[in-house]
C-alpha cells in the first residue's frame, strides 16, 4: 500500500478542515465573538498540519490509487476529520471531555446529529456554526462516496449506481470523479442556498437558517436550539424543512438529472417510486392513528407525522414532537423505522430503500421458483436485470448490517441501557438518524451513556456512514496480505 | 392440484390424530378417570372422519404427488392436526375458548410450547398427556418433514441436507422417503424410552417422566407444572433434561449415523461444531456473569445458565429460572437468543445455526472478494462448496423471517403489547421457543394477549415452524395460476 499518498490526501482534507474552521470566525465576529480565539487556534494548526504532510508528499498527485488505498483513504479521512475536528470544541472549553467532543464531532460528520449536549443554547455561535458544519462537509463527503467513489470499490451492492452517473470504470480510479463531484457540489450548494432563504423569510435569523440548511440538506439534525426545530413553533418552517429532508434523501443523481430539464427523472427510478410510497403509506397510517386516536387536528396530525417519519426515515434527526409519547406502540413502530433509511445517493444513512426493495423482489422470486423450479428468473431493477452477485452482496451488507446492530444492542444493554434504549442508540448511530428512543430518544440525548458506550457508538456511526464494508474490510487479515 | 390425494392424506394424518387421541385414555384411566368421556367423544370423531376421508380416497394411494401438492398437505396436515388437537380441551371444559383451545394446540403441535394456561395443574391428567403428546407428534413430523421432506420441495436452503440422508432427488416424492422415515422414528422413539426411564429414576411419576420427554425431545416445552421444570428444584432432573433437549437440537441423521458406530460423525459436521461452539460461549460468559456479579454458587451458575440458553437456543422453552430478573442487559441478551435455533434436521424451530453460519462465511468472502477481485471464492460447508442460489435462498430466507418478525412486533405492539414483549412473543412464537419476554416470558404466559394476537401467533409459530417458504407460497398468486 501506498502510503504517502495517503498521507497526501490526508494533508489535502486536514487543510480544508481548517479553512472551514477559520471559516466560523467569520459568523463568531458577526454575532459574539466569543469563540475566535478557538478557532484561530485550531484552524491555523490543522492547516498548517495539513499543508505539510501535503507540501511534503506533493509528488503523489495524480498518483493512482488502489481499491486497497481507496477503503483506507475514506476510513481515515473521515476518523481524522472527526479528530481534529474537536479541536474548537476542546480549545474553547464548552466540550472539555476528548470522549464527548470526538462523539459529537463524529456525530457530525457521519452527518448522524445525535448529541450528548444539555443545554445546546449555551454554546457560543461559531461553535454552533461549526458543528452544523461538520454535518454539510459530512453530507457533501458522502453524495461524492456514494455515487462516485463506492461504486468503484463494490461496496454493498452499490454497483448499482455506477452505470447512472457514468462513473468510473476501470481499475483505478478515474479523472471524471472529479467531474462528477463538482456537479453533485453545484446542486448541494444551490439546494443550501435556497433552504437558508426560506428560512430567513421563516423568521430564523442567518446563523440559525444556515445551521438548519445544514442540518436538513445533509440528513444530519444537529439544531441551534435545544428544543430542536419544535423550538420555532411555526408549520412554515415545519414545512420548509419537511422538504428539504425530502430533499437530502433523495438520489443527488436524480437532483442532477432534474436540473438539466428530465425532471420525470424521479419517478422513472424504482427506488424512488419505492421510496415514495412508503412514505406516503407510514404518514398516512401515523395522520389517521392521530386524527383519531389523539384526537389531534387534521393538519397538526399530517405535519406531526410527515415531519417525524421524514426525519427518521431520511436519518435527520430534527423532532417537533415527542413521538413515543403518542401512544406505546409508536416506540416499536419507530424502532422499525430506525432500521430502513431513504435513497442510496442521498445523503441519508441506514441500510436503504433501495436494498430492501431488491430483496423484497428477490424473495418473491424465490417463492415463484418454488413454483416454477425450471424458470429462468432475474430481479429486475430501473428495467434491467440485477446481476445474482450484486443480489448476493446487498443481502450479505443487511444481514451483517442487522448483526452489528444485534451485537451493538448486546453491548450497550451490557453497558446498561434499558433493551429499548439500547436498540433504539444503535439503530440511531448506525443508520446516522440521531435520536433513539427511550434514554436516548427525541426529547433526551446521548449525555448519560457511559464513555465506552460513547466510543462503541462513534464507531457505529463511522461503520453505518460508510456502508460497512468500507471500514471493515480493514480489519480482514486477506487486507494486509501483501 | 390433485384435491383427492390431500383430502386421502389429510384423512390419514386424521386418523393418527384419532388414534393418538384415544391412547390418552390409558393414561387417564390408571390416574384420575377425569376426561374419559371427552376423549371418547373427540377420538372417536376425529377418527371417524379422517377414515371417510381415507376411505372415500382410498384409490389415490400411491398416486404420485407433485411440489404444489406438498406444500399444501404440509400446511394443511398441520392446520387440520390443530383444528381437531382442540377438541378434548374444548369438549372437557378446561379450555372453553376456541382461540385460546387452538393457540395451546397450535403451539403443541409446533413445538412451541407458549401456553394460554394459568393453572396448568388442573387440568386432569389425560388432557395433561395430550398436550404434550402434540409436541411430540409434532416433533415427529417435523424431523420427518426437515430431513426427507422439505429438501426436496426446495425451501429455504434445506437442500444441503438432501445429500445426507439420501433422501429423494426425482421430480416426485420417492418411496424412499418412507424408510428415511422408519429409521428417524425409531430414533426418536428410542431417545423419548430413554429420557422417561431416566426421569422416573430421578423420582417423577410415569406421566410427568413422559410429558418431560415429550417436552424436550420435540423441543416443545409444555410442563406438567406450573412452575415448569424448576418445580423439582432437582440437579439431576435439570441435567437429564439438558441432555435430552441438546439431543432434540441436534441433527437426527446425525444421531442416526452416531448410532450406526460413526459417533465422529458429530464432530465431522461443521453446522454442529458451530452450534457446539456457540453453545460454550454463551454458556461460558453466562456461568461467568452469574458468578461474579450475582454471587451464585458455581454449580448453580453452570447449570442455570446451561439449562436456559439451551432451553432458548433449541427452541424448547422449559424453564428454571427467571432470566430476566438476573441482570436488565440479559433481557437484549436473550432476545437475541431468541432469534437463533439450533440445527437444521432436528425438532428446533428458528432461523437455524446452519444458515446464520453461511452466511457469515459469504459475508467474510464478500470482504475477501473486496480485497481480491478477480478471485474465485465460493462459501464451503463440509468440505463441498455450496451454490450461489443455495446461498441466495437462504439470505432470502433470512431477510424473510426478521421482515416477519419487524412487522409482527408492529402488530403485537399495535394491540397492545409492550415493545420488549411485543418483539419476545413474536420471536419465541415464531422459532418455536415458548416463553417469550416481559409480559409473556418465563414467568408469565400468553393469557393477556387480546384475541386477535393468539390468532396472529398462532399463524407465526405455524410459518415459523414450516421454515416460512412452505406457507408463503400458498399466498403467492402464480401458485395458484394453471
Amino acid at each position: 500500500m501506498n502510503f504517502k499518498i495517503i498521507l497526501y490526501i490526508t494533508g489535502f482534507l486536514l487543510m480544508l478542515t481548517g479553512l472551514f474552521m477559520l471559516s466560523s470566525i467569520g459568523i463568531s465576529i458577526y454575532y459574539d465573538s466569543k469563540d475566535i480565539k478557538a478557532f484561530l487556534i485550531s484552524g491555523t494548526c490543522t492547516l498548517a498540519l495539513g499543508f505539510i504532510l501535503w507540501f511534503i508528499y506533493r509528488k503523489e498527485k495524480g498518483a493512482e490509487i488502489t481499491k486497497k488505498e481507496g477503503y483506507f483513504i475514506v476510513t481515515i479521512g473521515w476518523l481524522v476529520m472527526s479528530l481534529f475536528g474537536t479541536l474548537p470544541f476542546i480549545i474553547h472549553g464548552s466540550i472539555p471531555n476528548f470522549t464527548d467532543a470526538f462523539f459529537e464531532t463524529m456525530s457530525g460528520f457521519t452527518t448522524t446529529g445525535a448529541s450528548i449536549l444539555n443545554n445546546v443554547e449555551a454554546l457560543p455561535s461559531g461553535l454552533l456554526f461549526w458543528r452544523s458544519m461538520t454535518h454539510w462537509i459530512g453530507g457533501m463527503g458522502i453524495i461524492v462516496l456514494s455515487i462516485a467513489i463506492l461504486p468503484f470499490l463494490g461496496v454493498g451492492g452499490m454497483q448499482l449506481y455506477q452505470a447512472e452517473v457514468a462513473g468510473p470504470n476501470k481499475d483505478k480510479l478515474h479523472p471524471r470523479i472529479q467531474e462528477t463531484a463538482k456537479r453533485l457540489w453545484a446542486i448541494y450548494v444551490l439546494f443550501t442556498m435556497l433552504e437558508t432563504i426560506l428560512l430567513l423569510f421563516g423568521g430564523m435569523n442567518l446563523l440559525d437558517a444556515l445551521c438548519h440548511s445544514f442540518g436538513s440538506l445533509a440528513t444530519g439534525g444537529f439544531s441551534t436550539k435545544n428544543q430542536s426545530v419544535a423550538f420555532y413553533n411555526s408549520a412554515y418552517i415545519d414545512y420548509v424543512i419537511i422538504i428539504f429532508m425530502f430533499i437530502g434523501g433523495t438520489s443527488f443523481s436524480l437532483h442532477y438529472f432534474a436540473l438539466h430539464g428530465k425532471i420525470s427523472s424521479y419517478f422513472k427510478d424504482s427506488e424512488f417510486r419505492f421510496y415514495f410510497g412508503f412514505i406516503l403509506l407510514t404518514i398516512l397510517f401515523t395522520t389517521l392513528f392521530l386524527i383519531f386516536n389523539n384526537s389531534l387536528p387534521v393538519e397538526l396530525s399530517f405535519r406531526n407525522a410527515t415531519f417525524n417519519i421524514l426525519s427518521i426515515l431520511t436519518s435527520t434527526g430534527f423532532a417537533i414532537a415527542d413521538y413515543e409519547s403518542w401512544a406505546p406502540f409508536f416506540s416499536t413502530f419507530f424502532l422499525i423505522l430506525l432500521l430502513f433509511g431513504a435513497c442510496a445517493g442521498s445523503t441519508s444513512g441506514g441500510v436503504k430503500m433501495i436494498r430492501y426493495q431488491l430483496l423484497i423482489k428477490h424473495s418473491i422470486l424465490e417463492l415463484k421458483r418454488l413454483v416454477h423450479p425450471h424458470a429462468v428468473l432475474q430481479v429486475r431493477h430501473n428495467e434491467k436485470s440485477v446481476p445474482n452477485d450484486i443480489i448476493a452482496k446487498i443481502a450479505s451488507f443487511v444481514f451483517l448490517y442487522l448483526a452489528i446492530f444485534g451485537i451493538g444492542s448486546f453491548i450497550l444493554s451490557f453497558l446498561g441501557l434499558d433493551t429499548k434504549s439500547a436498540m433504539g442508540s444503535v439503530a440511531a448511530c448506525m443508520a446516522n438518524i440521531g435520536p433513539g428512543l427511550g434514554s436516548t430518544g427525541p426529547v433526551s440525548n446521548y449525555s448519560d451513556v457511559p464513555d465506552l458506550g460513547k466510543w462503541f457508538l462513534s464507531f457505529f456511526m463511522l461503520l453505518g456512514r460508510l456502508e460497512l464494508f468500507t471500514v471493515l474490510v480493514l480489519f480482514s487479515p486477506s487486507f494486509w496480505k501483501k
